[in-house]
């Protein structure tokens, strides 16, 4: 674990790690916003946080303004990259979903993929272990979030290993990713063509088959209306339609007026960070 | 005046404009966030934000975490572009901090820069006057600000126009550009070598040169103490000596651990704006 930089930001640290990654078999960034209760020494809930297809791990902590409320709730923040880097895969920078920076958080199944392709182990075994491992992370108190595709992977890491993330919401997530354009190119090159190996990738499908509420306390949807991408690719109602069935309390609100990107989440992103804060004390 | 995209950002919003600027002779474009009042058709209080080297006109708005103050005080927050953009002149791209990006705010005087190098009477005069009649800026109430390059600029300008701003903050501004290698590289280029000429647009020497307090509200800097910029090219100290020596009311905070960058500016961007609103109020 190779400390890159590190930057004071409200009485915290900003840091952006390199590491050697088993599981993705390359070199791997993530960054880190420690609060300055654990620069003091307490061990801290933590936040893992998914950017979107394009994003990398500064994408988050550059743009979404949420040091601020992390120091004042003692929350550490963590945001891995988006996909492996250097795996030099044919076809993998040809397109800006799919392949680099397009990892959709799965572990991939179809050569040549499923060699480094794996940001689902690569966060909830590597990582989350690394991390417990070398910064105050308080492991009994972890939460997930993200955006987009990072959306997805929040609900489908949360809904696969409820036990593990305690607390989970997303923003403008890909909330039925079979059954859009941008889930159906992603999980047809790493999953294959047969559509029943989807569902363990799809969180939609995977609230359906939840036999207890994973997340009695709720789960946190915001979704901006005027996001260009809401009709044809995000689908929160399948979602929200899901919860219903399974009885699992969500709170899904549509945001007159904002779009997808950064500008709508900074502004939500105190509401998910106290959200994350009560459900994990 | 074009707008070029337009995001809902804390009940604002936050615009991206281009338009033709007879002073710079090229197009120009300039980021704008206004907050809710001014959705409400308030006139508003208007900071004008000056970015520092290599920065375009979206790198405050995307980093420095201020519409969420802007939205609750009431303010417009303007940024300009930092240089002229397509004036395709010989060495104008050969370094980051002469040229592209590195407009320093004032009007050059030397061939060729001075005929699209102008960004003194751009933003005073130009911009100034196209965003009091476009938009609900209330024009007896504007203020300024800036970092590094842009809080030299903010200096400069308000010490050169008093009257126009009531307000000026700066980041760890470039405080005595005479004296320090950025400074001397831009203005020899842009004023020539005849250092007397100089004077005009360097802070410290225009405060030396102030007859009657400009500022009686004082003047606020931030300049963090592990800035790598700080011993060489910043020189705050100087600027100190010289209100003190004007009689101008300084706040100078030296922050230990912080850095030259955003996630030193947004820890304290909520003191600057408040800062401004109470001037402007």
């Amino acid at each position: 674990m190779e400390l890159l930089s590190s930057h004071r930001c409200f009485d915290g640290e900003q840091r952006f790690y390199r590491h050697e990654s088993a599981t993705i078999g390359l070199p791997m960034r993530f960054a880190v916003y420690l609060p300055p209760q654990a620069l003091k020494g307490a061990k801290c809930a933590t936040l893992f946080y998914l950017a979107g297809l394009t994003c990398t791990e500064e994408t988050f902590m550059i743009k979404a303004g949420a040091q601020r409320l992390a120091a004042e709730l003692g929350l550490i923040l963590i945001a891995p990259d988006t996909s492996p880097r250097g795996a030099n895969l044919p076809g993998e920078a040809d397109s800006w979903d799919f392949g680099l920076a397009a990892g959709f958080y799965l572990d991939a199944t179809q050569a040549p993929w499923n060699r480094h392709y794996r940001m689902y182990s690569y966060i909830t075994e590597e990582l989350h272990t690394l991390v417990n491992r070398e910064l105050p992370v308080d492991a009994k108190r972890l939460g997930i979030f993200g955006h987009s595709m990072g959306g997805h992977g929040a609900l489908v890491l949360a809904l696969k290993q409820p036990d593990l993330f305690r607390s989970v919401s997303a923003f403008a997530p890909i909330a039925a990713p079979s059954q859009c354009p941008w889930g159906e190119k992603a999980f047809n090159g790493y999953l294959g063509s047969d559509r029943s190996t989807w569902a363990a990738w799809d969180a939609s499908q995977l609230m359906l088959k939840r036999e207890h509420v994973p997340f009695p306390n709720g789960i946190l949807i915001d979704q901006g209306l005027e996001d260009k991408f809401l009709a044809r690719q995000l689908h929160p109602e399948k979602f929200k339609t899901a919860c219903d069935q399974a009885g699992q309390p969500l709170t899904l609100r549509m945001q007159a007026g904002y779009d997808h990107g950064y500008y709508f989440m900074s502004t939500f992103m105190e509401d998910h960070l106290r959200f994350h804060a009560r459900n994990l004390t």
